[in-house]
């Protein structure tokens, strides 16, 4: 039985504005009531709503969406989906199967019901691709409870720069609203209240050094666990190696997996990796490419001792650079054969499409 | 003949992310290697992709753009354009008429090069929907010259809370970009560097108070002027009326115009319309409702000292409000019912459509 249902607001990581990261993660069960939590918001309501559009255009098409055309800007205007998802991995179009309109309802007050249900917002670093949809979507939560949470680094950027009266208004002061901003504490699990028997870690990591004063960026991996079933998925923020940190960051989070999670349990992390291997490292910027991902991957597989067999390994944040081929195809294309080559284990890799859903 | 091109990357003014107000201006001329201006940058780089590939997709279609569908989330889930735009006005489907492409370019390719002939942006205030796209985009703009222009409270807001290293890397200390960041003054003329005729003039009006501290929130008008045909058209950033500030911030910006525009010689005006009638003055927020807007057209007329005659009024920036209507409509049909009570003249009222081209 499925434990997760995990849906792609965004998986972008620019330079295109729109479609940033944002992935919105619930249990399995009626579309139309339940509760969710989003990881990253670089997306948010327009999302919502296209893809409940795009349910009502197509509720006449088959479920099926193995066929679907994807958006590309390069080679071909759109590419089949097949090429982007391992065929062994269960995935949806939309948030759901089933309609999310109760009847008289327009599209924009069902993306208003859905989104007053994501209670709770868990962000990994301030990056404006990683929190612009949740500000702009902010004066829609007036009715409803919603709690953002973040390691302390990010909610004070929160505070300071972004919801100060300056950039946006400060929601937080306004009594109005329950719109709140509280800060978790690094490798401690925290019980997310909206959906009972969840619970959630956050992991530091590092996202390169800043411009000016070569200061480390924090951003986090959020390990999001079912106490009942055990059953865990992973979402990284923007993260680098520790071969170019120098730092034990990602070897921490392979260790804490390895010893909270059994191997049969972890079903999916989903991870950066943006830029293909003909990239510098002195033009990463703090994120990962192909090499460096596989490499990491060979971290976790020791960690744990054995192939990481089963393990699903859902790609996003690519960077969409010019050129002819898609770079997510690129990317995915390296991954893989890096996989074979370094015997990972039966671990099937997939780019994340903004509008699907992933059901694990 | 025409003296602007005004392409609308995005015009909405949430809670939706993405399609957030950007208005990009140019000369009218060959698309494939003109300059731009933009003012404001909620949309950018993905918009630009979109066009592009839209015209390919429909390069056999006509050219007529006047029974295309338009995306609502209401009552219906397109609506038909003619149903937004004033039959007067001339419009075309995407950057312009002709092809975006070089031969063998891929249209990321394109939408980079036109992103990059895009000099100088003209900021009218610092909320994240109108700059998200600028920042996100910026890591593209490598190789070009860009300058980010605004009064001082937006380029400060800029330096200290976008750029700042912490938000988004501090991209003004990496010294292999051109790019760069410059303070305006109010009310002086200044020559657009990339389009060699033009002067674009500053003119600062209210958006409503913070939350916090009760302090106004400075906002900009914009007067792009053509200083061979004299011809102009005004791009507006939020802003309330002076019956709800109480200042006569929105009659020195009419009176601007009626001392250095000859009337005949005003060929548009871009401005907020957020809210419908039905909004209280507590919950406008710094916005108009058609009231207030059409109240300030009048004091515009009188300005002028006779009739709007052939004036354009373009309307953006309205909320997606929950409800069966799309509210882009029910603002359309009020103020165009008070214009008509007010006898404000022959005065044209379109709404601003994201993807579309208005030639002036």
């Amino acid at each position: 039985m499925a434990s997760f249902e995990i849906s792609i607001l965004g998986a972008s990581g620019g330079p295109l504005d729109g479609g940033n990261q944002s992935i919105l993660l619930s249990e399995p069960g009626n579309c139309l009531h339940k509760k969710y939590i989003c990881i990253d918001a670089g997306s948010g309501l327009r999302q919502i709503a296209t893809m409940i559009a795009s349910h009502q255009k197509r509720s006449s098409l088959k479920q099926n969406c193995w066929d679907d055309a994807i958006e590309s800007f390069y080679e071909r205007l759109e590419e089949p989906l097949h090429r982007f998802v391992d065929s062994k991995v269960r995935i949806v179009r939309g948030l759901c199967n089933d309609s999310l309109l109760d009847s008289d309802e327009s599209i924009i007050s069902g993306a208003l019901r859905v989104f007053n249900n994501i209670k709770e917002y868990y962000i990994t670093h301030p990056h404006l691709d990683h929190i612009a949809a949740l500000v702009i979507n902010s004066p829609a939560c007036s009715s409803a409870e919603k709690t953002l949470w973040g390691l302390r680094p990010t909610t004070e950027a929160l505070r300071k720069h972004v919801f100060n009266d300056i950039l946006w208004p400060n929601l937080f002061a306004q009594k109005k609203m329950s719109f709140e901003l509280h800060t978790l504490e690094e490798c401690q699990s925290h019980p997310v209240k909206c959906i009972t028997n969840w619970a959630i870690t956050p992991l530091r990591v590092s996202h390169g050094l800043t411009v000016e004063s070569q200061v480390r960026c924090t951003s986090t991996v959020y390990l999001i666990q079912n106490r009942v079933t055990e059953q865990a998925v992973a979402i990284c923020g923007d993260l680098e190696s520790d071969l170019i940190s120098h730092k034990r960051l990602l070897a921490n989070v392979w260790k804490h997996f390895s010893t909270t999670v059994p191997l049969e349990k972890l079903k999916c992390i989903l991870v950066e990796c943006s830029c293909s291997n003909a990239t510098k490292d002195e033009h990463l910027y703090g994120h990962l490419s192909p090499n460096y991902l596989v490499h990491e991957l060979k971290q976790l597989s020791r960690a744990y001792g054995r192939p990481l067999d089963g393990l699903q390994v859902i790609i996003m944040h690519v960077k969409m650079s010019p050129g002819m081929r898609d770079p997510r195809l690129v990317i995915l294309q390296e991954i893989r054969q890096l996989a074979a080559a370094q015997e990972l284990g039966d671990v099937s890799f997939s780019m994340a499409l903004q509008g699907y859903t992933f059901v694990l």
